[in-house]
């Protein structure tokens, strides 16, 4: 047993007792064994990965702080193009959502002539729906009524008339707790009869991540690079088949606008995944959170629902569906808040009071969050006194992402080795990069994904921190990177240059020597 | 198949498949077998029980809404004494916490000369840790670093400076989410080797319903009713040495000030229960969240932390301990912003990484929450502009909890067949009650908990909403209710009288008839 530095601070010793280790060594026991250790931990925890801040990031804060401390790097700045984090980008908050929340917290304000009338009646509708009209009280499980209802009537109007029902709407923590909280739900079995969850790959981590703390089957499906990404109909139910024999397939996950991949899926390929659904009875979890962040003119979001809908009613009463949103990513950006909101469709009641339940447990998702939920699916409207700034600022938010997504597309298809499908919708780029059998060699060695290493090198000598392909999913013997659209448009052009200057180093530099390092691999294009 | 109504709106049929069900017979699927039914559920969710908001408060939200409707019932108002929810009871916020929130939400108002400058120093500090300096961009997942120090701070402060490292400090979603944080990670292993985790009896059913989500095994240690409630030392070795014969006990819950049942831990209590924690090598979560909230001139608060500082360098550097506070209890009540931390001593460096790991999954707790916990462990100084409202409005809030424990000890134990522990912390009294034998062969018939039985009766008669002992958990063959101290005084007193007349009411009907009915019952004084 090592002997430890004495501790600095004074304190009063109990008397040893007989038996105790360190009364026999005068040591103190700083070394015993720990009652939790990797060895003991939950092994499902163990099995959790989330590259969106795993080691990359971690690593981005060292140089972060080693910057802070004046050290000398051959750049000045991490740019942190990892996670869709709008506001960490300097992308500004919507005025009139902010000033609902701000009256929500100091309701003193009312009656401040500095804030519009419409904002003060929104915050004030909110406040009569908590109780003691405080955002400080617990709001019920499910969310504050009036912006379930309001959320409801959005629902309705987005869809065009297609009916939603308040009482199918709860209000989150973010999308990643309703997600979390749905999937909760379905896991159940042991052996062949264990909950099979269908994911796409590429796809958003909190996935996979979800289904090993859960200890359900991951069942992967690949979207098509090929085809801009679409999701494929005979490859899902490849994946399905295959499960089958091993598991049982009871859920559908789907990310639409897609997550890393930015693809915004057809009505067609929607009515044949709904379609499916259908046939083998899986429950269907929309993913819709970048429901509002479509760029290019000949894409447009069809909701899951909406589709089912105009499927009849043979489907859309059949179909288990669950749609989610959030106040992170759309025009808001709102990540801090931990806004959302779930729409549960053709649920059992029976389960449906199992969820609420489960829901009661964790008390409520943080109000101020709902409150900025709300004005998402009720901005001001055409007659009210903020409505121009509201759709100048939301405009202006879109339109720029659009301009960075076509930006970083074209860019990236410039640079020898990269290659990049369109971003038709929400925040990410995820090009397919060439990496040289030597660097891949260099990696295994290293017991590290190629492009875990590309990523690291790419952070090391630029600062600019992206997450590998690894972490999200990809063919084999594929490599490639998610970066966000999100920085401003100048940032933007600097990263994109700096990002290609290192490309090019890095291709040089694994493509010298060794003459055989020629033989086959996938260099996109 | 039952014929369904038809649905009233239009829709474009798909043309019916051979095979599809639906075409055989024409009628809509809605009947088929869902994908997930009660059956189907994971039965760890079925497993999981949570009374604060069990039936009985969905049966008060039904009589709410009825009178809402207009019908007449013999109250006007229910009362709900179920929920440690300070704001909907009338409780008014602390002022600067809601300005420092509000300045953070509305960054404008930093020029606005109505906000006190203490409160805007504190607001730019949060901003400038926030990334794009927007409570809108997430923070890292354990909370933003001026915050996370300033806690460290106030506990280095509380404990007479024991040292607190602020890398220790998460800050959390609500103590709830870290409690059930940590409990996620000690779970592992199947049959005698499953993890155990040791709860009082009472306890507030969060514990439960984590451990039975989590599939692990409660261990009840009963608190011992005739003594306040204490800890008894011998009562907890009893139940780890039962429970060591068929799971491995590796956690100690321990809720002080307790929750239901009010007690103040002493000093000596404390150091058993830590020294016991130490030979048996168990990790020790203190559910502190009611820190503040303690009323007896002779009660004083002692947090686990420093009582390990003080047992020698042998326990404070060996005892594996997690301790929890929160927004949502003391004398903010700020339950609607999920606000809490927890601090994390001794833990393996490896399993904290996987803690952070685990953490960032879920992005990070939402950040006005987190500014919200920061007011309350950095509150304005002395010499600063809101310093005497702030210390005004906390004392009055203590002391008006103060006065409203007293007055229910005091009157319930007025009551004939109740009696009541002095409400030393917290925010609730237990009070145990008599429930005649036929009361009692009537909720069997009805296979309801007695104390179910009488709790409804309470809120369907009188509107008040009281949770019962059953819900806690409770030595077998007594019965208790939870109700909290939170009405304003006038309130507390109609409400205590209502009570009363039910009780006496529910004593007489159920004791009239059948003579035989005086067989042996534990009747508190």
């Amino acid at each position: 047993r090592p002997q430890e530095e004495p501790t600095r601070v004074t304190h009063t010793v109990m008397p040893a007792r007989p038996g105790d280790p360190s009364a026999k060594t005068g040591a103190p026991a700083r070394a015993r064994e720990k009652s939790l250790t990797v060895a003991t931990l939950n092994p499902q925890v163990k099995a959790v990965e989330y590259a969106v801040r795993g080691p990359i990031v971690l690593k981005a804060g060292d140089i972060e702080r080693r910057l802070l401390q004046g050290e000398k790097l051959s750049f000045t700045d991490v740019i942190k193009a990892n996670i869709g984090d709008a506001h960490a980008m300097g992308q500004q908050p919507i005025t009139f959502l902010r000033q609902v929340v701000a009256l929500c917290c100091f309701p003193e304000l009312l009656s401040s002539p500095a804030f519009p009338d419409d904002a003060k009646q929104r915050a004030q509708r909110i406040l009569q729906d908590c109780g003691g009209q405080s955002i400080g009280s617990y709001s019920a499980s499910q969310g504050l009524q009036c912006i379930r209802r309001d959320v409801a009537d959005y629902i309705t109007h987005r869809d065009q008339g297609v009916p939603s029902d308040w009482n199918n709407v709860y209000l989150t923590t973010g999308a990643s707790d309703g997600i979390m909280s749905i999937l909760k739900l379905v896991v159940s079995g042991r052996g062949p009869s264990r909950t099979g969850v269908m994911i796409p790959i590429p796809q958003y981590p909190l996935y996979s991540a979800a289904i090993s703390e859960l200890d359900a089957v991951h069942i992967n499906y690949y979207l098509d690079e090929d085809n801009c990404w679409a999701l494929d109909i005979e490859e899902l139910q490849r994946a399905y088949l295959d499960a089958k024999l091993h598991c049982q397939p009871r859920v559908l996950c789907i990310i639409n606008p897609g997550n890393p991949t930015g693809q915004v899926q057809t009505k067609k390929c929607i009515e044949e995944v709904l379609h499916f659904a259908y046939e083998e009875n899986l429950l269907v979890m929309a993913d819709e959170v970048y429901q509002d962040n479509v760029y290019l003119p000949d894409c447009q979001f069809h909701s899951f629902k909406k589709v089912l809908y105009e499927m009849g009613p043979e489907y859309f009463n059949g179909v288990e569906l669950v749609s989610f949103h959030s106040t992170s990513k759309g025009f808001t950006g709102e990540c801090g808040f931990r806004g959302g909101y779930m729409e549960v469709l053709n649920m059992d009641p029976q389960v449906e009071a199992q969820l609420v339940k489960l829901l009661s447990v964790r008390l409520c998702p943080p109000v101020p969050g709902q409150a900025a939920m709300d004005v998402i699916v009720n901005p001001p409207k055409e007659h009210e006194p903020s409505y121009a700034q509201f759709t100048k600022e939301k405009s202006s938010v879109l339109d720029v992402l659009a301009h960075k997504a076509k930006l970083t597309e074209q860019f990236l298809n410039s640079v020898p080795g990269i290659k990049c499908n369109p971003v038709q919708g929400a925040m990410y780029a995820f090009p397919q990069i060439f990496i040289p059998p030597r660097a891949i060699q260099e990696a295994q060695s290293l017991s590290m994904a190629p492009d875990m290493l590309y990523c690291l090198r790419l952070l090391e000598e630029t600062g600019i921190c992206v997450v590998p392909g690894s972490g999200f999913g990809q063919r084999e013997g594929t490599f490639h990177f998610r970066m966000t659209i999100l920085p401003s448009p100048e940032k933007l052009q600097v990263l994109l240059g700096q990002l290609k200057g290192f490309h090019l180093r890095f291709l040089e530099e694994y493509s010298q020597e060794e003459p055989d390092s020629s033989r086959a691999s996938e260099q996109p294009d």
